[in-house]
C-alpha cells in the first residue's frame, strides 16, 4: 500500500528533522527561561537563539522579534487601537483591512466592529488599490492614525498581493502597515527593511516548525501596542508568560532550515505547473483560481471543477489516501463556502479545493493527486456526490 | 564532580519522561487538528486524549477545559468584566485580587485598573477572610457581579489557601470565583466539584509538561468570557489559534502521570522538614515564611536567614551547583524585592530564598543543599556580600 499523501501544506507543514532534533534537545533543559541560574541562563540562551534565526529570515533586527503563541496571537496583539510611543499614547482610531483576510485579522483583534473597514478585493484576489487610497484619503487623521492590515499572500489561493504598492500608499497617507506575512515567511524571500510594511505576523508551524509558536516582528521598536497578555515582564513586556521553549526553539531551527530552503523554492513552481496542466488536462474549463494576479505563492493550486462539490471531494480525496483542503482549516473543523472566493466575486455553490506543496513534494506525490482526481471527476459526471 | 542539583520546580519542573514520549510522538502528526482529513483527525484525537487527561487530574468535565498557552493567558481570558450566559450579556464590574497574587492575576487581565481592588493577607500569607466579606457585602450587585480571583496556594510561600472557605463567602454574595490552582494542580489532589471555586487556571511546566501549554478550566459552562483571541473557532469559540499540538500532548501525558504522582505528594512532605530542620539548625533565627499558615505545599520552602542578603545568596548557591529562587521567576530575570512578602508585612532588606523541590528530589540533594548552604551562612557572618 503506498503511503499517504499530504497536498496540505498551507494548512500545516510537517515538521522538519532540524526543528525535531532542536526540540528534543530543549526538552533536557530544566529552567525556566526568566530564572537567573545556570539552568535559567540557558534556557533563556535558546530562545536568544531563535530569536536570531527568526529574524534573520526577514533581515530584521533579532530585538524586534516578539515571541508569541502562534499567528492569530500576533495579530490580536498588533490589531489594536491603542498604542505607546515613548511615554506618549498614540491612537489608532480605525483599521482597514482587506475583505479576503485570514479570520485572525478579518476579526480586527481589539477594535470595535464599528471601527474595522474591509476594503474589496478584485477578482484576481487582489486588494483594489484605488479604493485604499480613496479610503486612506478620507481618513480623518485628527481622530487617529489609520491601521491597515493585509495579508502577503492569501492561505487559499496564494495570491501576493502587491505589497511594496500597498505600504507606499499607506505612508503617503500617514499610516501604519502590518502585513500577515504567514504564507510568505519561510517561502519566498523577504526583506523587512524594504518598505514593505511597518508590522509583521509570522508563525512556525507553516514553516515547519512545530505549531505553538509564532512572532510579531517590527521594523522599529518605536511604536508599542498595548499588552494583551499582561503578568510578567517576558518579551520586554510585549508578551507576558513564560516563553513556550521546545515551540520557540523548534520555532528558530525551522526558520534557520529555511533560510537555505527559500533558495529552493522556484523548484515548486514547476510542479505547481503540472498540478495545473494536470487538472486542465481533466477538465479545460477548471477554474483557477487567482491565476489573473501578478504573482502567486509557487505552492498553492485553489481551484473549481464545474460539477465537482469540494466537500465531498475532499472527503473522496482523503479516503483515496490524500489529504488536500477545501478551504482553510482555521475554523475547527468547520467546513463552509470560502470567504476568499465570495470576496473574489465568485459565487459558484461547488466550492473549490486547495492543494499545497512543500519541497518534500514528490513527482509520485503529484501523480497519486492525478489518478485520485481523474477518478473522482469521472464519478461527478455519473453519480454526482450526495449534498 | 557532582551534576548540579534542581531545587526550583516551582519556577518549572524538568519534563517528565512521559511526556517527552508522547510530544516525541506528536511530532510525527503531520496534520492541523483542524482539518477534517485523516491526517487533521489524528492531530485533534491527540488534543481530545490530552483534554480527558488535564480534566481527569482535576475531576472536571473534558468539555470544560480551554486549552491555552499557559497559565498567564489562562488568567488574562477569565479576567475580564465582559461575559456571555446564552445570549445575554453578564458583566462583572469589579475584581477582587489578593494582594499575594502571581503578576498574572494581580495586574487584573482586562479589568480596568479603578476596577481592581487588592485584598489584604494576613502575616501567615492567608486572604484575610473578614476583609473579603466586608468587600463584597459593600459590592453594588446592581451594577455588575463581583468577580474573585485567588491563587490555591502562592508560588514563592506554597501557603494554601482556605479555598472553600473562600468559595463559601464568594457565593454567599453571589460572586464568581476563579481560583489560580498553577501550584496545586498535580501536586495535591483537586476535586472542580467540591464547591471550591467557578473557573480554575492550570499551567502544564508547572507539572512536568513542557512550557507552552496551559487551561482554563470551568466547573460548569454557563458563562463564557469574552474571547481574547479571535479568529479561528477552536477551543469551542474560547481561544482561536491553530492548537499548540507538542505541547498540549505533552501536557495531557504530564497531567495522566500526575494521576499517580499526586498519591505520593506525602512523601515531600518529609523532605520539606529536612530542609527546614536543617535551614534553622545553621540559623535558629531564621524565618520561615507562612509556616503559621494553616497549609502549604509540602514542596516549598521560603527562608530569611538574618544578614544572608538573598539576591547574592542565589548567586552564590548557582555558584555551588544549586539552582533556586529568591522568588518567583515571572519576571524575566529580574530579581527585586517580593512582593508577596512585602503582603505579608515583612520588610526584611535581605529579602529570602525559595527551595521547590519534586518528587525526584533525593537526600543527596538536601545534603547538598545544606552543605552549600553552611558554606553561604558562615561567609556571610564575616565578610558580608557586596551589594
Amino acid at each position: 500500500m503506498r503511503a499517504r499523501t499530504y497536498l496540505d501544506c498551507n494548512a500545516t507543514h510537517p515538521l522538519l528533522p532540524e526543528a525535531k532534533e532542536v526540540m528534543c534537545q530543549a526538552m533536557e533543559y530544566a529552567g525556566n527561561p526568566s530564572s537567573v541560574h545556570t539552568e535559567g541562563r540557558a534556557a533563556r540562551g535558546l530562545i536568544d537563539q531563535a530569536r536570531t534565526h527568526v529574524a534573520n529570515l526577514i533581515q530584521a533586527k533579532s530585538d524586534h522579534v516578539v515571541f508569541t503563541s502562534g499567528a492569530t496571537e500576533a495579530a490580536n496583539i498588533v490589531l489594536t487601537p491603542n498604542w505607546q510611543m515613548g511615554r506618549a499614547k498614540l491612537t489608532m482610531n480605525r483599521l482597514y483591512v482587506s475583505a479576503a483576510e485570514h479570520p485572525a485579522v478579518l476579526t480586527g483583534g481589539r477594535f470595535a466592529r464599528d471601527d474595522i473597514v474591509i476594503l474589496p478585493v478584485l477578482n484576481s484576489g487582489e486588494l483594489a488599490l484605488n479604493v485604499l487610497q480613496q479610503m486612506l484619503s478620507n481618513h480623518d487623521q485628527s481622530s487617529g492614525v489609520p491601521l491597515v492590515a493585509v495579508q502577503h499572500a492569501n492561505n487559499e489561493t496564494g495570491v501576493i498581493q502587491p505589497i511594496a504598492q500597498i505600504a507606499a500608499i499607506v505612508k503617503a497617507h500617514g499610516g501604519v502597515l502590518v502585513v500577515d506575512a504567514v504564507q510568505t515567511f519561510g517561502r519566498i524571500p523577504l526583506d523587512i527593511s524594504h518598505d514593505c510594511g511597518d508590522f509583521f505576523i509570522v508563525s512556525s508551524h507553516k514553516i515547519g516548525g512545530p505549531k505553538g509558536a509564532g512572532a510579531l516582528i517590527g521594523v522599529t521598536d518605536l511604536m508599542m501596542p498595548k499588552p494583551l497578555l499582561s503578568g510578567g515582564g517576558q518579551e520586554r513586556g510585549y508578551r507576558a508568560g513564560t516563553e513556550a521553549l521546545p515551540a520557540i526553539a523548534g520555532f528558530g531551527a525551522a526558520a534557520h532550515a529555511c533560510a537555505e530552503r527559500v533558495m529552493h523554492a522556484a523548484s515548486m513552481f514547476t510542479k505547481q505547473r503540472q498540478l495545473e496542466k494536470l487538472i486542465l488536462t481533466i477538465d479545460p474549463n477548471t477554474i483557477i483560481h487567482g491565476i489573473s494576479a501578478g504573482e502567486r505563492l509557487p505552492n498553492t493550486v485553489f481551484f473549481s471543477m464545474p460539477g465537482l462539490k469540494s466537500e465531498t471531494a475532499h472527503i473522496a480525496f482523503d479516503l483515496a489516501g490524500i489529504a488536500l483542503s477545501s478551504g482553510s482549516a482555521c475554523s475547527s473543523g468547520k467546513v463552509g463556502p470560502s470567504a476568499v472566493l465570495k470576496a473574489m466575486g465568485f459565487h459558484e455553490a461547488e466550492g473549490a479545493l486547495r492543494v499545497s506543496i512543500c519541497l518534500e513534494t514528490t513527482n509520485a506525490d503529484i501523480a497519486a493527486f492525478g489518478e485520485a482526481l481523474k477518478m473522482i471527476a469521472a464519478r461527478r459526471s455519473t453519480t454526482r456526490f450526495a449534498a
